[in-house]
C-alpha cells in the first residue's frame, strides 16, 4: 500500500459553497498535498468565533498546512500571515484567526512529545502573491501561499523521515516571501469575570460570554467547565438549571448545563436546542451563580 | 500512478459542521487510509432514518471501514459496535444505525460475487477507548476505533491483494478490544401493512410511513416501490396523483408518485417540494391507495 | 513522497446531502483517481446559473475529469455528454450546463499556453450506461462515465507524463460509447444591454440581469465589471450606490456595487446582505446608470 504523503493542507473558512472549490483547485495545481476540508461555515465574517473553532478542531491533525480565512477585511491592507507553531502552518489574515489555534497546535504538539505544555509560535508575514481581486484572497493569496509553505517543507524533509518542528523551522526561514514579524493581531477569547464574596475561595458567580451557537443550537460559553462540573445545579442568568455529564442525563426537552468536547460550559436542551431555550446567542453575557 | 491504498475510511454523522474536522483529524493522525466524507447532515438524533440513509449509499462503496454516528445517547452506557458485512466494516454507537446499512453492504457483495444474496453480519462490541468527553464520542471513539480497525485490516491484507471477507474477518478476530456480541439494537424499518379485500390477491392499499424528506422536498416512505410502479394513478392519503417513471412525467409544479433510486415510492412535485404540497413529514402515516 | 495521481475526478452538482455519497462510491468503486467535491449546492434545478459557478471555478484545477450534473430533466430522453476542453472532460448532461465551463477551461489551458485564448471543445454523446433508475442519473450514468473516462485517460497517459491534450482527444476518440455529436445544448449568459446616447462613445447605462445570489448575500450580474470599476458612483436601478474595490470601502452595513473575483459586477453590502438590501434575486433585470 502505499502512504499518503505527509504534511497535508487543510482548508476552513467563512465562504460556504462554491467559492472553496476555486481555492482546492489552485492548490491541487501546485501541490500534489493531500487536501482536507475543515469546514467552510465557520462564523461568518467573525475571526474570533473562527478562531475558537480552529484552536478545538486543528489540534486533532498531525502535522499540516493549515489554510484558514475567515477576513471581513479582505481587499485592505491587513497583511498575510504564516504561523509556524510545532511542525504546523497556520496561513490566514493577520485579523486574529491565526493565533489562538496556532497557541493550541503548538502545545499539544509539546504535549504529546514532552507530557508538558508549550506554545512558541512564529509569525511571518507573507508577502509576493498579487492578488488578481480585492474580494476573494482565498483563491489569491491565502491558497497559493498555503502550498507553497507545503511544497517548500516537503522539498526540505529528508526522504522518509515526517519532519518536525526543526525542519519545518528551517524550511519557513529559507522562503524569500516571508519576514518575521512581531507585531500581528490575536483574538483572544475574554477571560470570564470571577465574583467571590469576601475574600472566600470558593467563587460563587462566574460571569462570561456565548463565543458560538453550534449546529445543534449548543450556547457554548467562554467559562472553562471546571467552574460547572460537579455540581448539581447552576443559576443560568436566574434560571435554575440541571448540570449533566451528558445530555441524557436529563429527559428528553429539558434544559441542562455541561462542559462540552472543547472543555467550556455550555447550555444545552436534551434533544433540542438550547439557544431557543436559554434565549442565548453569540456576544451576549451569560453568568453562572452557584450554592 | 499511484493506487489509491484499498480500504478507506468512510465519514457519515449529523454533526454538521465543524465537528466532523476533529474525526477526519484523529483518523489522519492514525492511519494514511483515504478518508471520504458520506454525510455530516444525516437525520438529526435519527438512527432509524439514517440507517436508511447508509443502508442506501454504502453498498456504492468499494470494502472500506464506514464510521457512523448518529448518537442521541451519547455519554450513556450504550456501547459501541463493528460490524464486519462481507468485507465491509461498519463502526457505530449499538443504537440499531448499524445493521441495516451492514446487511445492505453483505447482500450487495455476496450478489457481486455469486448473484444470490445473503446478509450475514459479525457483530463486536469495541472497548478500550476511554473517552475525554461525555458529549463527543464521534472524537474519542468512534473515529480512532474506525481507525485502527483500518490499520487492522491493511496490516493483514498481504501485500498486491485487495483483502476479501476471509482476511477481513480474521484480521477483526485478532483485536483484543473486540468481542463477539449476540444482543444489540437492530433499527429495521418497519413492514407497510398490505390491505386486500376478502382474500383477494391483488392488494387495494398499502400503509407505510415517511422516512425521510430529502433535501429536495421528496417524501421517501416505506412502501417499496412495486406497489405502485406501472400503475396510471393512486391515492394518497385520499389524493389521487398520477405516477410516474420521473419528475418531469408531469408539468412543473405538480405531485406525483415515483419510485426513487432507492426503491421506495416518493411522493414529489416536479420543481417543486412534495413534502410542502403533501404535507408530509418523517414519521407520518401514510396510504397508497388503487383502483 | 508519494505523487497523487493526475486527473483527479472533481464533483459538482444541486442534490445536497447524502445522494452525492453514492456518486462518490461508484467512483472510487472503478477507479483509484482522487475524488474532489466542488459543490453539491449548485442552484437548484438551474442549468445556466449552475454553469456560471462551474465556469468560474473548474478552470483553476489541473486537467481532470469534471462530472456536474445539475438536471431537472433526469429521466427525459435528453442525451448525456462528454466535452473536451483542452486536457478536461466535462461530463454531464446535454442542457447546456456542460459548456461555458468547457469553454472557459480551453481558455485558460490555451491561455496558460501560449497567453492567446482560444476555447475550442470536443463535444460527444454517452451511450452504454443502462441506469438503474429514472431519477439518479447522477449515479447510474454519470458517475461511471466520468469514472470510466478517467481510466481511459490514465491509461493512455505515458507512465511519468502527466497527459495532454493530444493524449486526452486520442483517449475519448478511442472509447466506443462516445459519438462525437455538433448538436447540443449550451447554457450561455445573455449579453448585457448597453445604452448610450446620439451614438455617443460612453455608455449611459448597462442593462443586465441577476444570475446567482451567493451565500454571503451578494448578488451577481451578467454586467461585466469594466462597465462599473473605476467610477465613483452608478445608480442600481435608480438607486445612487457607491462602487467600491472591496466591501471594506464602504462603512459596514452600507450598499456598494463591487466587482466580483469572476469579473462580473456585483451588489453588495458590507458585512451584510446585499440580495436583501438591493430587493435582488436570480432571474430579475438590474440596470447600472452612469453620469
Amino acid at each position: 500500500m502505499t502512504r499518503t504523503a505527509p504534511f497535508p493542507v487543510t482548508l476552513a473558512s467563512d465562504f460556504g459553497s462554491p467559492y472553496p472549490a476555486a481555492m482546492r483547485g489552485v492548490i491541487r495545481r501546485r501541490t500534489d498535498a493531500e487536501v482536507i476540508d475543515v469546514s467552510h461555515d465557520l462564523p461568518r465574517g467573525d475571526p474570533r468565533a473562527a478562531a475558537f473553532w480552529l484552536r478545538f478542531v486543528l489540534p486533532e491533525f498531525p502535522p499540516a498546512v493549515h489554510c484558514a480565512v475567515v477576513d471581513p477585511g479582505v481587499g485592505t491592507d491587513r497583511a498575510a500571515l504564516a504561523v509556524r507553531a510545532g511542525a504546523h502552518v497556520v496561513v490566514a489574515p493577520d485579523n486574529g484567526l491565526a493565533l489562538p489555534p496556532a497557541r493550541a497546535l503548538a502545545g499539544e504538539e509539546t504535549r504529546r512529545a514532552t507530557g508538558r505544555g508549550g506554545d512558541d509560535v512564529d509569525v511571518y508575514r507573507i508577502d509576493g502573491f498579487d492578488p488578481a481581486s480585492s474580494t476573494f484572497h482565498g483563491r489569491d493569496v491565502f491558497a497559493p501561499a498555503a502550498a507553497d509553505v507545503r511544497e517548500a517543507i516537503a522539498a526540505s524533509v529528508v526522504e522518509g523521515t515526517t519532519g518536525g518542528t526543526r525542519e519545518v523551522s528551517e524550511a519557513l526561514q529559507d522562503l524569500a516571501w516571508l519576514t518575521r514579524v512581531d507585531d500581528y493581531a490575536d483574538a483572544r477569547l475574554p477571560e470570564p469575570t470571577v465574583r467571590d464574596v469576601d475574600g472566600g475561595s470558593a467563587p460563587v458567580a462566574v460571569e462570561g460570554e456565548v463565543v458560538v451557537v453550534d449546529d445543534f443550537g449548543n450556547v457554548i460559553t467562554t467559562v472553562p467547565g471546571e467552574y460547572v462540573r460537579g455540581r448539581d445545579r447552576v443559576r443560568v442568568n436566574g434560571e435554575s438549571v440541571p448540570v449533566g455529564e451528558t445530555f441524557a442525563d436529563v429527559p428528553a426537552g429539558d434544559p441542562l448545563v455541561t462542559t462540552g468536547s472543547h472543555g467550556y460550559a455550555e447550555c444545552d436542551v436534551n434533544d433540542g436546542r438550547g439557544a431557543d431555550a436559554f434565549g442565548l446567542s453569540p456576544g451576549q453575557r451569560v453568568e453562572f451563580r452557584f450554592g
